[in-house]
């Protein structure tokens, strides 16, 4: 029988935070949950960010994702929209780390690669494509939760490849994965 | 007497997180510990992060402070410095929050200017300040450990005062400060 595996994944914005949960039995995908978290209506920008960590522990302790996939640009448009992005990444990552689950993430261009093929496609074909994989009965409103439900769908999808995208799966993989790096108890350098 | 407080300092960054933790009794400041966790020999960013959340919680759970004040700088070289700065700056956030303790926020400028009344103080000059301020036997040789220091020595005497910086302490004072901003149960809007 095919190992089921639980994905999370988050698109995190300092107004929405979009996120989908699949579950995947080989190559099969089921929707566990789509949705977002709405930020507009707190002004206090730590309130935001409180708001992010505990939906994210939240959903993590519900669902008991087995990996974390996380939406990140690696560009903006200025300093201040860069850090602020940065802020609410580390907060969703931060709670991740708290529960010590593997965290990869993707660049909007390489998921819109995975999902449809065409790593300029439109919000729209993007949120078309997932409708058709994971069986969406009718497409969302708001295209934020599917951003979310995207990153997941990539991950599965990059499973397995080494060059999906930046991650990192926990102190145990990284010296398995860095074993050379890592200095033993009682060795000297 | 006196009611005692603790305060931890934090500087964030990529490759040093500075810090720093003071016990305030009355307008007596009192060193309890000055320290730096060193982040450049980890390759992976996300190793980096970790490093950064678990020291923090591992701070609040041995000291128990009281509330933390943050060295943060809003602007910067590029985005990609600025992104990666906010993750920094949200992660040790997530460990405040994590832990429901206030945490406040000062603009390096702030910072000197609370320290040693010029916004444009050298790290010298304020490394020397706070060398009388907690009496200090030697100014630490990396200064980046007395950055996070003069972040909770600037909170401290920025008590009480409303304009110090950018603090935030948990939902219940959230709601006492914004009143009106929460909608009660039982309210229809």
């Amino acid at each position: 029988m095919a190992k089921e595996k639980i994905i999370l994944g988050i698109d995190p914005g300092t107004t929405i935070m979009g996120f989908g949960i699949i579950q995947v039995v080989g190559q099969k995908i089921a929707l566990i949950r789509l949705d977002e978290l709405l930020l507009q209506k707190y002004q206090d920008p730590y309130l935001k960010l409180q708001k992010i960590f505990e939906r994210t522990v939240a959903l993590i302790d519900t669902y008991h994702p087995d990996e974390i996939a996380i939406e990140a640009p690696f560009f903006g448009k200025n300093v201040q929209s860069m850090l602020k992005l940065g802020r609410a990444q580390g907060v969703a990552m931060a709670a991740g780390l708290s529960r010590e689950i593997s965290i990869t993430e993707y660049s909007p261009k390489k998921i819109k690669m995975a999902i449809t093929g065409n790593g300029n496609a439109s919000k729209e074909q993007v949120a078309k494509m997932l409708q058709q994989l994971v069986q969406l009965k009718e497409i969302p409103k708001n295209l934020d939760a599917t951003d979310g439900l995207a990153a997941a769908v990539c991950h599965h999808f990059n499973s397995g490849k080494t060059a999906g995208g930046k991650s990192y799966s926990g102190w145990g993989s990284f010296v398995k994965q860095n074993e050379k790096r890592v200095v033993k108890k009682g060795q000297s350098s």
